[in-house]
């Protein structure tokens, strides 16, 4: 089924321990794309880049199914760029510079034949922008999820909960989760984000694993223990696009298969932490990702024995 | 099978962002004895406490099939005492106060009775004395596990290292593994400390879950999302104890049955947290085990979905 993401495509320029990059290509649709294309077609892009912008990646994304007629190109501008350094932990990270250039202006106009996308990611961006896309929808996709960020929550809060209220799964981090819900416990904060509309909440907890809340139902998906994390850029998106291009390619939205989207989308995510930025996701192939598919399920793997 | 128990009973005074206690009892052995009892008879305590222990609590255990003689009490002197304040996320805190009294000198006499157990619990101690009640054991049991701290780890190495060398299985907390390998990386962490000579590391992670590593095999067992964590003394312990009693119940040391154990040990441990202290592994019942054991497997159960 078709999937439309909307949302940044950048550069980013990424120190970790481990090393550091110049400017490399990152964004969260860029992620969510890749990751989208491991299991379903087409993905349509909608995002703004400047003349800066290589082509090359363009034409990666075209390779994988990725149709890119929504990526507006401004020849006179520069791309979104955004640097950071992690600390030792890989949990946290300072931001050294972000030049908004393009994003600045941002208005996402969503193609004629994008607008009946059955699933619509809309990734971190300004949330009345998320909604805008939304509205431009001729009809209401099968899915609509959410990516947000605590900066929205501590600048535009109102307009993040009305988009919130507008979809169906919403995705953020567990500090995102107690910010936004003013609980500690995640299953406090859980409650009382699924009350903000929502039917579906992931808390992300990087190398904790993730949470999938539905109703009074809830799944943990473990984050698979790596020899290395060596850059954690765009694990978040890389997972959303997991999980949304698996559940496009299965067209079932029961919680059941939901939960086995969290884990493709971990799945997915454990591979991109591997290299810098995009790297890994450009080199991965379809058995790598079901192989380590069958290894998260086996890290859990129990047989029921009662007491 | 006869599980052998050897670390402190004690008193605690707790606060939490939730409320204070005043002096209640705690010490690793007693969570120990009481998860452990809940699986397997006899449970044999060897410890030392002060004329000021309560009896009541000794009842306590005697009633849930604990076997007491080994627990000397010195009536002239007092019983070890900590206290210490929790911080907001419950996951660090601070010691306010630490009176050893009767741990100063504790040198544990196995009686005869206890010294062909069939599995040994080396409760947080002195590591030299750890490994001294080793050496009382007519024959090596079955299994020998050991907890540890980093207060160990800071003040006395070497013999650390010569204990562990000498147990079947460690558990300890993911920084008191970084801290003992030198390595950041969980995995790296492992390998380094199973070379050490355990034949299994469990590395426990609070809200987070636990980590069983066995030669080149790793088992994650979720920690169960709660409501509220209340006061998460004596965690660790209790989870130790309901792993150890429920391998002896079964008797089986497969890697299989090891992962049972685990999710055992965690089930105990998520009731510990619910109220202060020993309270709530008091009133609790095997169909409350039972029950919430199932809820543990239903939190990561999923049906393989190929793509």
């Amino acid at each position: 089924m078709s999937v439309l993401v909307v949302g940044s495509v950048a550069f980013d320029a990424i120190e970790t321990p481990f090393g550091k990059t110049d400017k490399i290509v990152g964004g969260a649709a860029s992620y969510i794309c890749l990751a989208s294309s491991f299991f379903t077609k087409p993905v349509r892009l909608v995002s703004v880049v400047g003349g800066d912008f290589p082509h090359a990646f363009v034409q990666t994304l075209n390779s994988r199914g990725v149709d890119t007629q929504g990526l507006e190109v401004r020849p006179n501008e520069k791309s979104f760029f955004w640097s950071g350094r992690y600390h030792n932990d890989l949990n946290s990270r300072d931001t050294l510079d972000t030049q908004l250039n393009v994003l600045a202006t941002f208005d996402p106009q969503i193609p004629a034949a994008y607008q009946e996308s059955e699933f619509l990611m809309l990734g971190n961006l300004v949330p009345d922008i998320q909604r805008n896309v939304i509205r431009q929808m001729k009809r209401r996709p099968r899915l609509v999820v959410m990516d947000t960020m605590n900066f929205w929550m501590d600048t535009a809060l109102d307009s993040v909960k009305k988009t919130i209220a507008e979809v169906d799964v919403l995705t953020i981090n567990d500090e995102e989760a107690r910010q936004l819900s003013g609980e500690y416990s995640l299953v406090k904060a859980a409650r009382a984000i699924l009350a903000m509309g929502p039917r579906y909440l992931i808390i992300k907890k990087g190398e904790h694993g993730a949470l999938l809340f539905h109703e009074n139902q809830v799944f943990f998906a473990p984050a698979l223990p790596l020899e290395e994390v060596f850059d954690p850029t765009g694990a978040g998106d890389t997972f959303a696009g997991g999980f949304l291009g698996y559940l496009a390619a299965t067209k079932d939205l029961s919680f059941q298969n939901m939960k086995n989207a969290v884990i493709y989308g971990s799945t997915l995510a454990s591979f991109c932490v591997e290299k810098f930025g995009t790297e890994r996701l450009e080199s991965l192939t379809i058995e790598e990702v079901r192989s380590r598919y069958k290894q998260f399920l086996d890290l859990v793997q129990i047989d029921l024995q009662l007491v």
